[in-house]
């Protein structure tokens, strides 16, 4: 595409986040909004990052005995109605579909062909697919059930973002349904340890997990098991969440077997789902002020490679030599991306660093000459001369280095950020000016979290699982609790 | 799950090929009826075909520079109108989304928050595709353009079949725009070459492919090129298709680029589809009164082993030996079941026969005593023992020639059922009495096609591009016409 003046300027993070972060997402070309309300376009070389993320979640899937499988996207009405909290927690937001055909009138068509019972477009599946497994589980020989599917959803949210929130968006969601109590709660959490395995040493988010509050929870759950990160602003961001819930879906849609007594019993079952809204985490966590920022185990392109020539006879000495540590490094399962295209050297590089490619390579005449390659790594921009015996190791070694350095920083950056107190007073300060996390204790009543939100706008992102056994007083009402919560403003 | 007798039974094809594929379906658990009218779940065994399909195919679009992308579920129903013959052939078979949320009214959820313009769910995504490509294609430097999308697609029909038809399906639709005819008409021809290489090679379904007669081409086409199987009662069936679009849709859409005299030009575009359809094909090629039959190179599972054992003893050295086979196999990319449950082995045998797995490998003490293994292919059912030695080698060889055997049968099948002739009475009757393709002239005029439609029931199923340059008279009007065409029912 031709590039035009205005495409091409980002703000700084400092000047307004909330516009870098679109300016990213345009400039990167991860996607665009879309003529449908809410809805964007992932473009190709944003999709080919949740290809990444799929095919990494997918694998370890895998690994762990979850089979996929594909449900319908539509929804009978009396389905949604069947679980009290969970339709409570989406009706309000569903695209219904009340029509099966459009026909003509005065010259425009119309919806015609109304349906006897309306369908919604799946928010998520919990009971399309716990209908399933009602006729799918009958004895306890059949259990574990253990399901995945690779979907779209569509939730009618009234702000969104592209990635972060947005009308339709793809995920995974899994499914599954256990003979034992235990065994589902060790499910929920084998899933979030598989999620946390993702985000930490592939996309290099350093994260804090750990239970949802009751008020936060998954309509439907018994609890909800939640990975948060803090984007550069200061806000919190749920990840992914991973839900126990107990027998409540399986008792609305009887999902029921013989134990080994021939006695019936109801399945303990869990959900667990991640979705694009993870790309919007990736840009907020790493990028600066020149661009994206990818981690090279997530990044569709690991290293760019840019020719230099002038002359014809240069070309073809430079191309050469390009294709000799094009398939060097292919052997090596780099993903690798040659810039053939005409054009100023200078103008690619713009646009690769715009991309977040971890590693730049220059080969031109000169280089040929001396035997080496230059390299600019794109979290530091420093420029190295590698003699050409090297480059492989070098390469493997930045790779492997720009990976650690992004985790260290978003760690730290964590860290850094999150703070604790036990008064009310410098709570409410920190939240207004550091941002970040607060971490205080939190009582048992659901109203002095509701008192939190009005009076900060922070919510309880997570208790965390591995906290002291030690008790404090309530950040608000300063009665006695055992548990401690990371507060935040979130996404 | 429990399985009841049933469930288990198979109609023979020559009594009910209709009931045949559906209890096919059942007993190898590929897929069962949903609650939402005319949708099904797939199951895992089932979706794994899919998941096959999948990787082959997109590792296949990739090889030759298509990037995947994701645009909206939901089109705008004023998208819709913007090519006539398009909206014509979608707008009677669509899921209408007329409201966002439900909303409680005397103690029933309603549809309620009306849209001001309805959707469609995308029954084709050409619209909302080409949309976004007005936006991406300026110069002639932004073009070839080539994206796939991997989606599920809404067609309200009226008569549903799992995986044949069915309201809600999966399948993938690619799109590329093009600066010139020529490209344009060779890429769908490169695409539909994709496909062939995926259902002949893979699939082991002989096809036979060509254009699509102009009532029968895809709604908003230039022409539709087709790539037609025959199923094992004769029926013809439509396994994909790829559209040259001409300028249909850039001029709808507004589409166009600066050349490289800096003048507006409308792009050339093409699309083409590959759906879950594909898996009913697979079905009824293939398998028999016995169960689902599967080519090697699609089949989720080539080789299943069943450990045979009474006494602990017995099952400790069977286990061991099952082990190092596991092992071996598995290192050489053999996708292998190793089946642990208790039960009787001929249960076991029955259900893996069902399923189609193409070879059976079974180990008791006494093949241990011997140093060897017993195999049972699934085609022929024939018994072999194997020396532990000769064991990779054996099931390499074994699985290449199931392939080749399951193409060959498909092959003759197609050659033995396709019949010429000039006399249309002798073309009714062969429509009638033996099915298959009858390969006959036909002349431009869209009414003898209609006629003969009404007549016998038959479509012409495609014009092949390789054809003696002869004329002939057509089979219906005896006009002089060059074209020769497939004819058959179909599904």
């Amino acid at each position: 595409m031709e590039t035009k003046e205005y495409e091409d300027k980002i703000t700084p993070r400092a000047t307004d986040f909330s516009d870098w972060y679109l300016d990213i997402i345009r400039v990167a070309d991860l996607a665009e909004n879309s003529p449908v309300r809410g809805s964007m376009v992932i473009k190709p070389y944003g999709y080919a990052i949740w290809e990444n993320v799929q095919k990494f979640l997918d694998n370890e899937f895998k690994k762990v005995d979850v089979q996929n499988a594909y449900f319908p996207l539509l929804i009978p009405k009396s389905f949604l109605e069947k679980e009290a909290e969970h339709v409570e927690g989406f009706a309000k937001e569903c695209a219904v579909v009340t029509h099966h055909r459009l026909e003509e009138k005065d010259g425009k068509l119309v919806p015609a062909g109304e349906l006897e019972e309306p369908y919604v477009i799946r928010p998520t599946s919990e009971t399309i697919i716990y209908d399933a497994f009602s006729k799918w589980v009958r004895s306890y020989r059949d259990l574990p059930l253990l399901i995945n599917q690779w979907a779209n959803v569509v939730r009618w949210e009234m702000r969104t973002r592209p990635f972060l929130r947005t009308t339709e968006f793809l995920w995974q969601e899994g499914h599954t349904a256990h003979a034992t109590k235990i065994e589902a709660e060790d499910e929920a959490i084998l899933m979030a340890g598989v999620y946390k395995k993702l985000i930490e040493e592939e996309l290099a988010i350093s994260i804090v997990s750990g239970k949802k509050t009751d008020s936060e929870k998954f309509a439907g759950a018994d609890y909800t098991i939640t990975l948060e990160a803090l984007m550069q602003d200061g806000k919190a961001l749920q990840t992914c969440t991973s839900h126990m819930l107990g027998q409540n879906f399986s008792k609305s849609f009887d999902v029921s077997f013989l134990d080994e007594k021939q006695e019936k019993q109801f399945a303990w079952t869990t959900s667990w789902g991640l979705s694009t809204r993870i790309i919007g985490a990736l840009i907020m966590s790493h990028s600066d002020d020149k661009g994206l920022v990818l981690p090279p185990r997530i990044a569709p392109i690991q290293v760019v490679i840019i020719p230099i020539f002038v002359s014809e006879e240069d070309k073809i000495n430079v191309m050469n030599k390009v294709a000799e540590i094009e398939k060097t490094l292919k052997e090596n399962n780099i993903r690798l991306k040659i810039d053939k295209r005409e054009g100023r050297p200078g103008f690619k590089y713009f646009e690769w660093e715009k991309k977040g490619v971890p590693l730049r390579i220059e080969i031109g005449p000169k280089d040929i000459a001396n035997k080496s390659v230059v390299a600019v790594d794109r979290i530091s921009g420093n420029k190295e001369f590698i003699k050409e015996e090297e480059l492989l190791n070098f390469v493997t070694n930045k790779l492997k280095d720009i990976q650690d350095k992004l985790f260290e920083n978003s760690k730290n950056f964590r860290l850094e950020n999150t703070r604790e107190t036990d008064l009310y007073e410098e709570f409410k300060n920190l939240l207004e000016s550091k941002k970040g996390f607060v971490y205080s204790y939190l009582c048992e009543d659901p109203k002095c979290e509701e008192k939190i939100k009005e009076e900060t706008m922070a919510t309880a992102r997570c208790i965390p699982f591995d906290q002291d056994i030690k008790t404090g007083e309530c950040i608000f009402c300063k009665k006695e609790g055992n548990k401690k919560v990371f507060f935040a403003k979130a996404y």
